[in-house]
């Protein structure tokens, strides 16, 4: 299996000719999408999404990441594996909060390109002619040290942990799905190991507006009405039922989000 | 092969994620898209959607579909078989058109989460973690016994026949396409079987626009001009060539459209 | 593998009935996606999109494009071998670059409908019911002739290659990707052999604008810019950096762009 994350949206044919550059070297791989609709250039958003998607997939799954505002730049792709997962992506950070996660970076690789045998040109779509090639090769052969030298200095991420702030912990808004929903990286996890049995009863302040309560769906509240659930992910989120918490709050992915926790201390 | 029916869009990795919980049960699964377009909770759309698009897919197919505004409820999920085909969906109705043209369910069995190994936990994603995994597990297995009780009491769904209205009959517009037009569920054996050679002389009213006789394509009317054709699905479809149906008439899904055959007694 | 290029968008399930179409048929099918976001009825726009997509998939690929806004009249469909791969497609141009570009079809036939066992209705849905399994067998069984007649006048469609115009060449617009990017069809090679070392100093007016000087990437001009890039097709582009040329500058496909290269005699 390899996986496609990308901005590229589905208009062009970019991740089509990305797919038929890896069929040509490993005509058996499985190709699975997981988005191509990542904001242009939102590296932290590809990053989370990575994060928590990679868990979905078996082991010996290869995830290609290419987000990068950077392209056309001299920025060097890299390849890594750990947790027995394989990794493709602009050395942008994009895989780091993943790598942690699976325990640290087993190896890390520059796609060094002669060794692929690609020729670069004056071109701006290394997807395409770089990081396709470099994950089907690893796919096929498995061998991370054919592809260049090792990287010991990859250009890091901070992780997506809640800081303290303001009595409670500060969050983010990683992104905002098709709903208008805004996914925030702070865990289910998280809040049930502060907040005992009373976890569900997290408040919350986003820009002006303060929630309060969990709900399990959105069924929960009348439509129109503003919630707090557990999203798909896992993490805290913020909706409206039949509606777009997005338009509602006018809130954008990278607004910070604060919580407070009962019994948290 | 696998078909895969939801209204969760493509901007999200809910799709791709549920595509890796799949192949990490059965790895040799084909993954076919129908569409992740539905409108968002429109239950009706993905019944009629599935109720067309099953005739494309070979004996042995798994059709899963998640479309559901009681996402989050405890709204239970189904797997059934029948006419040599498998669904795994809500059980909200949205399977029932389908099964009953497919002489009726064989078997229908609840999704009862422990025996799939699968916690149920705070989530409101059940794509993923409930039905993704039934699916993979019916298509390798094929024991659909072994998924929970069986099902006596489904949800039904009003079929999508025509009835009769005004001296002639009421149908439906169950969807809007990319391009404006609005797809009825009259059938073109409908109108075969009632008006005949005049068949094709076919009158319709929607809101307080009148049209007359169906077109073979576009190209048979003016740029701008609204006509009534068979669409790709073998409904009656009101559309403009080169335009939005859809705009010139401000016409939206649930609307009724009243039909007048030729010859019809 | 066989790859779909459309312009039925992915709101439909369309697409997902084509491939259903095609894997009762032939099973071992790798189906790729090109892009299904072709302009509705943009011939020009296909016949590019797979004039440069076909170098990036393996031989033995075929190839099947469904946009024609002749759908419903009585164009016929094609199928094609040239270079190692196959083609199929309505018979309206949007091959004939591609084959062109292979050294010439070695073999057009029609697809005759009563031999594909496929009967002709109403419909105006023909890539599910004609083109997607003459593709599938032809995949499987690799025997052109079975499908029909030998075409010697298939519908032409002129090159993408550049004219002389004021002083130097005319190229046009062929689209615009999800960035608002502006697509030309002038390629690398054809400035690199008229500039010689001065290639990168190209000039280029697109409405009452003017630009100089190609980047190596986005990155190399402030945001908002205006810039001139080769793209990841190989070929001019007009771009803005973070923004869209297309917004920018008023310009849709099909409006010419005049280049003059340094050096040209």
């Amino acid at each position: 299996v390899i996986t496609l994350l990308t901005d590229f949206g589905l208009s062009d044919p970019s991740v089509g000719e990305m797919k038929g550059a890896i069929l040509g070297i490993e005509p058996d791989a499985t190709l699975v999408d997981l988005t191509h609709g990542v904001e242009p250039g939102n590296v932290r958003e590809a990053a989370w999404i990575l994060s928590r998607a990679w868990r979905s997939f078996p082991e010996g799954t290869c995830h290609l990441v290419v987000v990068d505002p950077g392209v056309g730049t001299d920025r060097r792709g890299v390849a890594a594996s750990a947790g027995g997962r394989l990794f493709v992506a602009p050395d942008n950070g994009v895989l780091m909060p993943t790598l942690e996660m699976l325990g640290g970076p087993i190896e890390i690789r520059e796609l060094a390109h002669r060794e692929l045998g690609v020729a670069r040109r004056g071109t701006t779509f290394d997807g395409r002619d770089v990081f396709a090639p470099a994950a089907a090769r690893l796919l096929r052969y498995g061998r991370l040290a054919e592809l260049g030298p090792e990287v010991h200095d990859p250009v890091e991420m901070a992780p997506f942990v809640p800081r303290r702030a303001e009595g409670g912990w500060r969050t983010e808004i990683i992104r905002t799905d098709r709903f208008g929903n805004l996914v925030t990286t702070m865990e289910e996890s998280f809040l049930r190991e502060r907040g005992g049995d009373a976890w569900r009863d997290v408040a919350v302040r986003v820009g002006e507006k303060r929630l309060a309560g969990l709900r399990l769906g959105y069924g929960d509240v009348e439509p129109g009405a503003l919630l707090l659930s557990i999203g798909g992910s896992g993490t805290l989120e913020i909706s409206v039922n039949r509606g777009s918490a997005r338009r509602t709050l006018n809130a954008a992915p990278g607004d910070p989000v604060f919580v407070e926790i009962p019994e948290d201390v």
